[in-house]
Protein backbone atom coordinates (compact mmCIF):
# COMPACT_ATOMS: atom_id res chain seq x y z
CA UNK A 1 0.00 0.00 0.00
CA UNK A 2 -0.32 2.27 -1.88
CA UNK A 3 -0.95 0.39 -5.13
CA UNK A 4 -0.35 2.14 -8.42
CA UNK A 5 -1.47 0.82 -11.80
CA UNK A 6 -0.25 2.38 -15.04
CA UNK A 7 -2.11 1.37 -18.19
CA UNK A 8 -0.34 2.53 -21.34
CA UNK A 9 -0.24 1.84 -25.04
CA UNK A 10 2.14 -1.02 -25.95
CA UNK A 11 5.56 -0.17 -27.31
CA UNK A 12 7.47 1.39 -24.42
CA UNK A 13 10.99 0.05 -23.94
CA UNK A 14 12.28 -1.72 -20.84
CA UNK A 15 14.41 1.36 -20.23
CA UNK A 16 11.35 3.61 -20.19
CA UNK A 17 9.47 1.26 -17.89
CA UNK A 18 12.41 1.12 -15.50
CA UNK A 19 12.49 4.93 -15.32
CA UNK A 20 8.70 5.05 -15.03
CA UNK A 21 8.45 2.83 -11.94
CA UNK A 22 11.37 4.59 -10.29
CA UNK A 23 9.99 8.11 -10.76
CA UNK A 24 6.38 7.21 -10.02
CA UNK A 25 7.39 5.46 -6.80
CA UNK A 26 9.34 8.53 -5.71
CA UNK A 27 6.43 10.84 -6.58
CA UNK A 28 3.94 8.77 -4.59
CA UNK A 29 6.26 8.24 -1.66
CA UNK A 30 7.09 11.94 -1.25
CA UNK A 31 3.61 13.31 -1.60
CA UNK A 32 1.56 10.95 0.54
CA UNK A 33 4.26 10.02 2.97
CA UNK A 34 4.48 6.31 2.24
CA UNK A 35 7.81 4.46 2.52
CA UNK A 36 9.03 3.53 -1.00
CA UNK A 37 9.31 -0.16 -0.11
CA UNK A 38 5.55 -0.11 0.47
CA UNK A 39 4.76 1.35 -2.95
CA UNK A 40 3.69 -1.33 -5.43
CA UNK A 41 3.45 -0.54 -9.13
CA UNK A 42 1.68 -2.63 -11.76
CA UNK A 43 2.26 -1.97 -15.47
CA UNK A 44 -0.31 -2.91 -18.07
CA UNK A 45 0.38 -2.80 -21.80
CA UNK A 46 -2.65 -2.04 -23.90
CA UNK A 47 -2.72 -3.41 -27.44
CA UNK A 48 -4.06 -1.27 -30.25
CA UNK A 49 -6.53 -4.04 -31.02
CA UNK A 50 -8.01 -3.74 -27.52
CA UNK A 51 -8.51 -0.01 -27.24
CA UNK A 52 -11.08 2.20 -28.96
CA UNK A 53 -11.78 5.92 -29.05
CA UNK A 54 -14.80 7.42 -30.79
CA UNK A 55 -16.07 3.91 -31.57
CA UNK A 56 -12.96 2.86 -33.53
CA UNK A 57 -10.23 0.41 -32.50
CA UNK A 58 -6.79 2.03 -32.69
CA UNK A 59 -5.42 -0.59 -35.07
CA UNK A 60 -8.11 0.40 -37.57
CA UNK A 61 -6.98 3.99 -37.82
CA UNK B 1 -14.43 9.92 -19.91
CA UNK B 2 -16.54 7.81 -19.75
CA UNK B 3 -14.37 4.69 -19.69
CA UNK B 4 -15.92 1.37 -20.68
CA UNK B 5 -14.27 -2.01 -20.11
CA UNK B 6 -15.65 -5.17 -21.70
CA UNK B 7 -14.29 -8.44 -20.36
CA UNK B 8 -15.32 -11.42 -22.50
CA UNK B 9 -14.36 -15.00 -23.17
CA UNK B 10 -11.60 -15.32 -25.77
CA UNK B 11 -12.54 -16.25 -29.32
CA UNK B 12 -14.42 -13.27 -30.71
CA UNK B 13 -13.35 -12.20 -34.20
CA UNK B 14 -11.89 -8.80 -35.12
CA UNK B 15 -15.12 -8.17 -36.98
CA UNK B 16 -17.20 -8.75 -33.84
CA UNK B 17 -14.93 -6.53 -31.76
CA UNK B 18 -15.12 -3.76 -34.33
CA UNK B 19 -18.93 -3.88 -34.20
CA UNK B 20 -18.86 -4.13 -30.41
CA UNK B 21 -16.87 -0.94 -29.82
CA UNK B 22 -18.92 0.95 -32.40
CA UNK B 23 -22.30 0.01 -30.92
CA UNK B 24 -21.25 0.31 -27.29
CA UNK B 25 -19.80 3.77 -27.91
CA UNK B 26 -23.06 4.86 -29.54
CA UNK B 27 -25.12 3.41 -26.67
CA UNK B 28 -23.05 5.20 -24.02
CA UNK B 29 -22.89 8.47 -25.92
CA UNK B 30 -26.64 8.67 -26.51
CA UNK B 31 -27.79 7.74 -23.04
CA UNK B 32 -25.46 9.76 -20.81
CA UNK B 33 -24.89 12.61 -23.18
CA UNK B 34 -21.15 12.22 -23.70
CA UNK B 35 -19.53 13.12 -27.05
CA UNK B 36 -18.41 9.88 -28.79
CA UNK B 37 -14.83 11.12 -29.14
CA UNK B 38 -14.69 11.17 -25.33
CA UNK B 39 -15.85 7.55 -24.98
CA UNK B 40 -12.92 5.19 -24.40
CA UNK B 41 -13.43 1.42 -24.67
CA UNK B 42 -11.03 -1.25 -23.38
CA UNK B 43 -11.45 -4.87 -24.47
CA UNK B 44 -10.15 -7.73 -22.34
CA UNK B 45 -10.02 -11.32 -23.54
CA UNK B 46 -10.44 -13.87 -20.81
CA UNK B 47 -8.81 -17.27 -21.33
CA UNK B 48 -10.65 -20.42 -20.28
CA UNK B 49 -7.67 -21.27 -18.10
CA UNK B 50 -8.14 -18.04 -16.14
CA UNK B 51 -11.85 -18.14 -15.39
CA UNK B 52 -13.76 -20.39 -13.00
CA UNK B 53 -17.41 -20.88 -12.14
CA UNK B 54 -18.59 -23.16 -9.33
CA UNK B 55 -14.97 -23.83 -8.35
CA UNK B 56 -13.95 -25.21 -11.77
CA UNK B 57 -11.78 -23.62 -14.43
CA UNK B 58 -13.58 -23.46 -17.76
CA UNK B 59 -10.88 -25.39 -19.60
CA UNK B 60 -11.49 -28.33 -17.25
CA UNK B 61 -15.12 -28.75 -18.22
CA UNK C 1 -20.05 -13.17 -19.00
CA UNK C 2 -19.44 -10.76 -20.64
CA UNK C 3 -18.77 -8.20 -17.90
CA UNK C 4 -19.06 -4.51 -18.71
CA UNK C 5 -17.84 -1.71 -16.45
CA UNK C 6 -18.74 1.91 -17.13
CA UNK C 7 -16.79 4.51 -15.19
CA UNK C 8 -18.27 7.99 -15.54
CA UNK C 9 -18.22 11.36 -13.84
CA UNK C 10 -20.73 11.64 -11.00
CA UNK C 11 -24.00 13.43 -11.62
CA UNK C 12 -25.94 11.25 -14.03
CA UNK C 13 -29.60 10.68 -13.10
CA UNK C 14 -31.18 7.32 -12.32
CA UNK C 15 -33.11 7.73 -15.55
CA UNK C 16 -29.90 8.07 -17.56
CA UNK C 17 -28.33 5.08 -15.85
CA UNK C 18 -31.41 2.98 -16.51
CA UNK C 19 -31.22 3.82 -20.22
CA UNK C 20 -27.45 3.29 -20.22
CA UNK C 21 -27.53 -0.28 -18.91
CA UNK C 22 -30.42 -1.18 -21.22
CA UNK C 23 -28.74 0.11 -24.38
CA UNK C 24 -25.26 -1.12 -23.53
CA UNK C 25 -26.58 -4.60 -22.78
CA UNK C 26 -28.35 -4.67 -26.14
CA UNK C 27 -25.23 -3.44 -27.97
CA UNK C 28 -23.02 -6.09 -26.38
CA UNK C 29 -25.53 -8.88 -26.80
CA UNK C 30 -26.11 -8.20 -30.52
CA UNK C 31 -22.52 -7.76 -31.54
CA UNK C 32 -20.77 -10.60 -29.74
CA UNK C 33 -23.65 -13.00 -29.67
CA UNK C 34 -24.14 -13.26 -25.92
CA UNK C 35 -27.62 -13.79 -24.42
CA UNK C 36 -28.68 -10.56 -22.62
CA UNK C 37 -29.31 -12.39 -19.35
CA UNK C 38 -25.59 -13.22 -19.34
CA UNK C 39 -24.51 -9.60 -19.75
CA UNK C 40 -23.49 -8.02 -16.43
CA UNK C 41 -23.00 -4.28 -16.16
CA UNK C 42 -21.24 -2.44 -13.33
CA UNK C 43 -21.56 1.33 -12.98
CA UNK C 44 -18.92 3.38 -11.20
CA UNK C 45 -19.38 7.05 -10.33
CA UNK C 46 -16.18 9.03 -10.30
CA UNK C 47 -16.02 12.05 -8.00
CA UNK C 48 -14.34 15.25 -9.21
CA UNK C 49 -12.05 15.02 -6.20
CA UNK C 50 -10.78 11.63 -7.38
CA UNK C 51 -10.00 12.34 -11.01
CA UNK C 52 -7.18 14.38 -12.51
CA UNK C 53 -6.19 15.43 -16.02
CA UNK C 54 -2.98 17.28 -16.79
CA UNK C 55 -1.93 16.99 -13.16
CA UNK C 56 -5.00 18.81 -11.78
CA UNK C 57 -7.95 17.36 -9.87
CA UNK C 58 -11.24 18.24 -11.58
CA UNK C 59 -12.68 19.93 -8.47
CA UNK C 60 -9.79 22.38 -8.58
CA UNK C 61 -10.65 23.70 -12.00
CA UNK D 1 -21.94 -12.59 -7.99
CA UNK D 2 -19.72 -12.53 -6.01
CA UNK D 3 -16.74 -11.89 -8.29
CA UNK D 4 -13.28 -12.81 -7.08
CA UNK D 5 -10.05 -11.75 -8.78
CA UNK D 6 -6.70 -13.26 -7.79
CA UNK D 7 -3.63 -11.46 -9.12
CA UNK D 8 -0.45 -13.47 -8.54
CA UNK D 9 3.10 -13.70 -9.77
CA UNK D 10 3.47 -15.87 -12.89
CA UNK D 11 4.70 -19.41 -12.52
CA UNK D 12 1.97 -21.31 -10.70
CA UNK D 13 1.09 -24.69 -12.22
CA UNK D 14 -2.30 -25.66 -13.63
CA UNK D 15 -2.61 -28.01 -10.66
CA UNK D 16 -2.14 -25.17 -8.20
CA UNK D 17 -4.63 -22.97 -10.03
CA UNK D 18 -7.18 -25.77 -10.07
CA UNK D 19 -6.84 -26.16 -6.28
CA UNK D 20 -6.89 -22.39 -5.83
CA UNK D 21 -10.22 -21.80 -7.56
CA UNK D 22 -11.80 -24.78 -5.81
CA UNK D 23 -10.76 -23.71 -2.30
CA UNK D 24 -11.40 -20.01 -2.80
CA UNK D 25 -14.88 -20.71 -4.16
CA UNK D 26 -15.65 -22.85 -1.11
CA UNK D 27 -14.29 -20.19 1.27
CA UNK D 28 -16.40 -17.43 -0.31
CA UNK D 29 -19.51 -19.56 -0.59
CA UNK D 30 -19.45 -20.67 3.05
CA UNK D 31 -18.71 -17.34 4.61
CA UNK D 32 -21.02 -14.99 2.75
CA UNK D 33 -23.72 -17.49 1.98
CA UNK D 34 -23.53 -17.44 -1.81
CA UNK D 35 -24.26 -20.59 -3.84
CA UNK D 36 -20.97 -21.89 -5.35
CA UNK D 37 -22.40 -21.82 -8.88
CA UNK D 38 -22.74 -18.05 -8.47
CA UNK D 39 -19.10 -17.55 -7.45
CA UNK D 40 -16.96 -16.39 -10.37
CA UNK D 41 -13.18 -16.41 -10.10
CA UNK D 42 -10.75 -14.60 -12.41
CA UNK D 43 -7.05 -15.41 -12.34
CA UNK D 44 -4.45 -12.90 -13.46
CA UNK D 45 -0.78 -13.78 -13.93
CA UNK D 46 1.59 -10.93 -13.26
CA UNK D 47 4.89 -10.92 -15.11
CA UNK D 48 8.06 -9.89 -13.30
CA UNK D 49 8.58 -7.25 -15.96
CA UNK D 50 5.24 -5.65 -15.05
CA UNK D 51 5.50 -5.43 -11.30
CA UNK D 52 7.68 -3.14 -9.16
CA UNK D 53 8.33 -2.75 -5.45
CA UNK D 54 10.44 0.05 -4.00
CA UNK D 55 10.82 1.55 -7.46
CA UNK D 56 12.39 -1.54 -9.03
CA UNK D 57 10.88 -4.01 -11.50
CA UNK D 58 11.08 -7.58 -10.18
CA UNK D 59 12.98 -8.83 -13.21
CA UNK D 60 15.75 -6.36 -12.41
CA UNK D 61 16.43 -7.82 -8.99
CA UNK E 1 1.31 -10.51 -3.48
CA UNK E 2 -0.99 -12.25 -4.19
CA UNK E 3 -3.78 -9.68 -4.32
CA UNK E 4 -7.37 -10.83 -3.98
CA UNK E 5 -10.41 -8.67 -4.72
CA UNK E 6 -13.91 -9.77 -3.75
CA UNK E 7 -16.76 -7.79 -5.26
CA UNK E 8 -20.10 -8.63 -3.68
CA UNK E 9 -23.59 -7.25 -3.33
CA UNK E 10 -23.96 -4.80 -0.41
CA UNK E 11 -25.47 -6.03 2.82
CA UNK E 12 -23.00 -8.48 4.28
CA UNK E 13 -22.29 -8.01 8.01
CA UNK E 14 -18.91 -7.19 9.52
CA UNK E 15 -18.96 -10.70 10.98
CA UNK E 16 -19.34 -12.26 7.52
CA UNK E 17 -16.58 -10.08 6.08
CA UNK E 18 -14.26 -11.00 8.92
CA UNK E 19 -14.83 -14.71 8.23
CA UNK E 20 -14.52 -14.13 4.49
CA UNK E 21 -11.07 -12.57 4.59
CA UNK E 22 -9.82 -15.17 7.06
CA UNK E 23 -10.97 -18.17 5.01
CA UNK E 24 -10.03 -16.73 1.63
CA UNK E 25 -6.54 -15.89 2.87
CA UNK E 26 -6.11 -19.45 4.15
CA UNK E 27 -7.39 -20.92 0.85
CA UNK E 28 -4.99 -18.82 -1.23
CA UNK E 29 -2.04 -19.36 1.06
CA UNK E 30 -2.40 -23.15 1.13
CA UNK E 31 -2.97 -23.71 -2.56
CA UNK E 32 -0.39 -21.45 -4.15
CA UNK E 33 2.17 -21.59 -1.40
CA UNK E 34 2.20 -17.92 -0.41
CA UNK E 35 2.80 -16.87 3.22
CA UNK E 36 -0.49 -15.52 4.69
CA UNK E 37 1.13 -12.22 5.69
CA UNK E 38 1.73 -11.63 1.97
CA UNK E 39 -1.91 -12.19 1.01
CA UNK E 40 -3.79 -8.91 0.57
CA UNK E 41 -7.57 -8.89 0.29
CA UNK E 42 -9.72 -6.00 -0.95
CA UNK E 43 -13.49 -6.02 -0.40
CA UNK E 44 -15.82 -4.06 -2.66
CA UNK E 45 -19.49 -3.57 -1.89
CA UNK E 46 -21.66 -3.27 -4.95
CA UNK E 47 -24.85 -1.22 -4.63
CA UNK E 48 -28.04 -2.46 -6.29
CA UNK E 49 -28.20 0.86 -8.13
CA UNK E 50 -24.81 0.16 -9.74
CA UNK E 51 -25.28 -3.37 -10.99
CA UNK E 52 -27.39 -4.62 -13.90
CA UNK E 53 -28.20 -8.04 -15.31
CA UNK E 54 -30.18 -8.51 -18.53
CA UNK E 55 -30.24 -4.76 -19.05
CA UNK E 56 -31.96 -3.97 -15.72
CA UNK E 57 -30.49 -2.38 -12.60
CA UNK E 58 -31.05 -4.59 -9.56
CA UNK E 59 -32.86 -1.88 -7.61
CA UNK E 60 -35.49 -1.76 -10.36
CA UNK E 61 -36.48 -5.40 -9.98
CA UNK F 1 -3.77 7.51 -22.22
CA UNK F 2 -1.85 6.65 -20.11
CA UNK F 3 -4.24 5.90 -17.25
CA UNK F 4 -2.91 5.85 -13.72
CA UNK F 5 -4.83 4.51 -10.72
CA UNK F 6 -3.59 5.09 -7.18
CA UNK F 7 -5.27 3.03 -4.47
CA UNK F 8 -4.36 4.19 -0.98
CA UNK F 9 -5.56 3.95 2.58
CA UNK F 10 -8.17 6.58 3.48
CA UNK F 11 -7.10 9.65 5.39
CA UNK F 12 -4.91 11.63 3.01
CA UNK F 13 -5.71 15.35 2.87
CA UNK F 14 -6.86 17.25 -0.21
CA UNK F 15 -3.48 18.97 -0.13
CA UNK F 16 -1.64 15.66 -0.33
CA UNK F 17 -3.85 14.43 -3.14
CA UNK F 18 -3.31 17.63 -5.08
CA UNK F 19 0.48 17.19 -4.79
CA UNK F 20 0.17 13.48 -5.59
CA UNK F 21 -1.60 13.92 -8.93
CA UNK F 22 0.71 16.77 -9.92
CA UNK F 23 3.93 14.83 -9.24
CA UNK F 24 2.70 11.50 -10.59
CA UNK F 25 1.56 13.14 -13.80
CA UNK F 26 4.98 14.75 -14.24
CA UNK F 27 6.77 11.45 -13.51
CA UNK F 28 4.69 9.55 -16.07
CA UNK F 29 4.86 12.26 -18.68
CA UNK F 30 8.66 12.60 -18.52
CA UNK F 31 9.52 8.94 -18.49
CA UNK F 32 7.24 7.53 -21.17
CA UNK F 33 7.03 10.61 -23.29
CA UNK F 34 3.30 11.29 -23.00
CA UNK F 35 1.96 14.85 -23.03
CA UNK F 36 0.69 15.73 -19.50
CA UNK F 37 -2.74 16.69 -20.80
CA UNK F 38 -3.11 13.06 -21.91
CA UNK F 39 -2.25 11.64 -18.47
CA UNK F 40 -5.38 10.66 -16.51
CA UNK F 41 -5.14 9.87 -12.81
CA UNK F 42 -7.80 8.11 -10.73
CA UNK F 43 -7.60 8.14 -6.93
CA UNK F 44 -9.23 5.42 -4.86
CA UNK F 45 -9.56 5.63 -1.08
CA UNK F 46 -9.51 2.27 0.64
CA UNK F 47 -11.37 1.98 3.95
CA UNK F 48 -9.82 0.00 6.79
CA UNK F 49 -12.98 -2.12 6.85
CA UNK F 50 -12.38 -3.16 3.24
CA UNK F 51 -8.74 -4.17 3.35
CA UNK F 52 -7.13 -7.24 4.96
CA UNK F 53 -3.58 -8.47 5.40
CA UNK F 54 -2.75 -11.86 6.87
CA UNK F 55 -6.44 -12.71 7.04
CA UNK F 56 -7.37 -9.72 9.24
CA UNK F 57 -9.27 -6.58 8.34
CA UNK F 58 -7.28 -3.46 9.20
CA UNK F 59 -10.03 -2.01 11.40
CA UNK F 60 -9.76 -5.11 13.60
CA UNK F 61 -6.14 -4.52 14.44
Amino acid sequence: MPYVTVKMLEGRTEEQKRALVEKVTAAVSETIDAPPEKVFVFLEDLKKSEYAVNGKLLNDE
